[in-house]
């Protein structure tokens, strides 16, 4: 079978779901071998295509004689094409990243917003992106991730359908040397790529290097790896199932907080690798593994961050919560608010006169208002404060009052106060300062109700 | 910490069961570094320990120079030393194996056979065997299995534990340099191998000429293959929990057989890797996979074999059984024998005279006694034969017969037959012949019961 008829077979049954007249393709082409193969094959097929090339302008006139090569590919086959010019260079200086990266961030970006153009363009067309990774790249991949240190994950190798960003390669079952042989039979021209990054130097070692070596001595270590990429992909789809339902078992979640009672976890056989799976999605590193461990002993309150979540000890719970991103923390209310919303929820401030009635519970409230000075001042708590909760005579730090309370970590940050002239007027939702509270005299109240954000 | 108080500290942590007043040791020891060094540690420790050395007589004068090398070995730390000897080479060419692989299996024959002396002699202590592979050997077999191809089993590196061979491998977390750094400080002398066997080859390639290579590209890589062994070590034992219990929905056992259900089996996902786990333990080999898709589709009565197993296709089932051994498939029955034992079970036989009482079900039957001339014959169906099935007047094929009973291929291959002068008497379990049976005139009877095999 020659790689067209293989290739068709291979689509149709990969990605049954994308014919010639339902999708709309851009080819990712750089004008080497792969990528003009597989333009070729798809213009076989009769499948719309639009070639994207980009010219990230790093090699001088062999970057413009590639766009100049592109565009000439795109003219033979028909296709419509865009060209994009990066300054990469300075991108990458800007960004602090290697050279490598800041191509693959600037061209997928750019791909990603072609691609929503083309989507809004033709709304009733799948529109997909595709690139021309091939078997010899995916044993690369598989081997630089396994030198690296990986779990299974790095061992399924290049992914050749991903959903959330609508990318398809398929030549990922093909060889180079399949690539090449199509090529040379229909005669077609491509360019070199001069380039050494420091990526393509690992791939470039590995390709010219090592793999040679090896099959010098294990002659089928191409395909002996392209079975193992097969295999770790349905043993890592049964470990995923295996994972979801031993995490069911170990996470509740309640609103967008996730807890995991610490004796259940601690029981869990292959302890690494659960807690590994249970942190990963929060954004945390293999290495707070044994962080987390520790977590587990450690005091009330001690906390491990990722860049977006935190966990927290609380008493026989993990706490698993986003960072709260500073917000503006101090809102003014004069005493013509009616309505105040801010991060935490919605105050509503009513004045009441006699006769009332108390019908106060934890969000809603009467203060005295002839003890209130305006402007009040709504506040997240700081070190230092106290006040004298209703009923005692005695001021009591807020953080005691909260330890008294039980609360989290994440239910402390979440606490906003009231004051009035430094003092503080309400916990909100939780409790009135004795300071304030309405007395047998009090003939004007303001009754304070707050619905918290989210309810 | 030096290799001395790891190595405690490791041993008390693996293998807390083992202690130095019940556990009696005996170390495989080459007089290389790693087995010197083994050797010197748990005489530190103080475990009762014997050496047991052998010499494969490859390499001549070496040969007898480790010989002698160990036997000072074990003098010097008092432990009482057994040394076998073997014309490997000899039995390398009998058996047709590689020098490599009759080595090991004699070494791990014998090493085996004088556990269960010492442990006969010792029946209070637990009686182990010991191998001082190390960190190193641990990366080389796992690179070795990753390019010759496997799955995820073959990525968990050397077992540390093998209960079942009550083999210790109490050196596996330490690497080479760990060994050497010992082996400096307390000046111990070894001697080097200068063998260069087939495996030793393959080890040496990736130690001396690929991992240098590797560690300029990623100065690491032994210690993330390393934690890449923790990591499928865990990974494995979730996936292979996750197995089991898919399996357990799949096969259900009948005595000694297994049946399969082929629809389900069809719609299981991750298909080749569940076919793989449900046919590995019978000793098929992973090329035999798209073998069993094929079967499922395959006539009725097709099969799969294994050096052990077959799988056959019995309508909506696969039945994976033994293969039987061929027994001595003829047994003569004179007609003084009263009870027969036979690759099959057990045929009672009983002269009954008038007036009897016709008890017959399918396995006790009674045929009329002057029908008969001795010895008669009990074997196993061969092509061609027929018999008269009890009520028919005419001959029926006995493969027909066994069709139209629906017989599996295992239940077929388990008929035995009892024939007088060619002449079919008894499908035994089954159906007498027509010609046999008590007839109104019977006065003297052959009462014939069967207890199959296993009941």
């Amino acid at each position: 079978m020659d790689l067209f008829q293989s290739f068709t077979k291979h689509w149709k049954q990969a990605f049954p779901q994308f014919q010639q007249d339902n999708s709309l393709l851009l080819l990712a082409v750089s004008g080497g071998l792969d990528s003009v193969v597989m333009t070729h094959l798809l213009a076989e097929m009769g499948f719309p295509c639009y070639v994207l090339h980009v010219n990230f302008q790093l090699r001088g006139a062999e970057s413009e004689r590639d766009e100049n090569f592109v565009r000439s590919l795109a003219k033979a086959t028909s296709m419509e094409i865009f060209v994009e010019r990066f300054d990469t260079l300075d991108y990458a200086k800007l960004k602090g990243m290697g050279i490598q990266e800041a191509a693959r961030t600037l061209r997928y970006h750019w791909f990603e917003e072609k691609r929503k153009e083309c989507q809004l363009q033709f709304p009733d067309k799948k529109v997909l992106l595709l690139t021309a990774h091939h078997a010899n790249d995916n044993v690369e991949t598989v081997l630089i991730n396994f030198f690296r240190g990986t779990g299974i994950q790095g061992l399924r190798g290049i992914t050749p359908f991903q959903k959330d960003r609508y990318l398809v390669r398929p030549l990922l079952p093909f060889k180079k040397e399949d690539l090449i042989g199509f090529a040379k039979i229909k005669k077609l021209a491509f360019v070199e790529d001069s380039s050494n990054g420091s990526n393509k130097y690992t791939r470039n070692f590995l390709r010219n290097q090592i793999l040679p070596q090896l099959e010098e001595n294990f002659p089928q270590v191409k395909d002996n790896l392209l079975q193992n990429i097969d295999r770790m992909n349905e043993v890592a789809e049964i470990y995923q199932l295996a994972i979801a339902d031993r995490l069911g078992g170990l996470m509740e979640w309640k609103g967008q907080e996730c807890q995991v009672p610490i004796l259940k976890l601690k029981k869990t056989d292959q302890l690494n690798t659960v807690i590994w799976e249970l942190i990963r999605p929060f954004g945390f590193t293999v290495q707070q593994i044994p962080e987390l461990i520790k977590l587990m002993e450690a005091p009330n309150g001690s906390c491990l961050y990722s860049s977006t979540h935190q966990i927290i000890r609380n008493r026989k719970w993990l706490l698993i919560a986003t960072i709260q991103p500073q917000e503006n923390s101090f809102v003014v209310i004069e005493s013509s608010d009616i309505s105040i919303e801010f991060a935490g929820g919605l105050l509503n401030c009513k004045t009441i006169t006699e006769p009332f009635t108390l019908d106060a519970n934890s969000l809603k409230v009467m203060v005295d208002a002839k003890q209130l000075s305006f402007p009040l001042l709504l506040r997240k708590p700081k070190s230092g404060d106290y006040f004298y909760p209703l009923g005692m005579q005695k001021k009591k730090k807020l953080n005691r009052f909260f330890i008294d309370q039980k609360l989290s970590k994440i239910q402390k940050e979440a606490v906003w106060i009231l004051e009035s002239n430094q003092r503080i007027i309400w916990v909100i939702g939780m409790r009135i300062d004795n300071r304030f509270k309405c007395e047998p005299a009090t003939s004007t109240a303001l009754q304070l109700s707050f619905v918290p954000k989210g309810t």
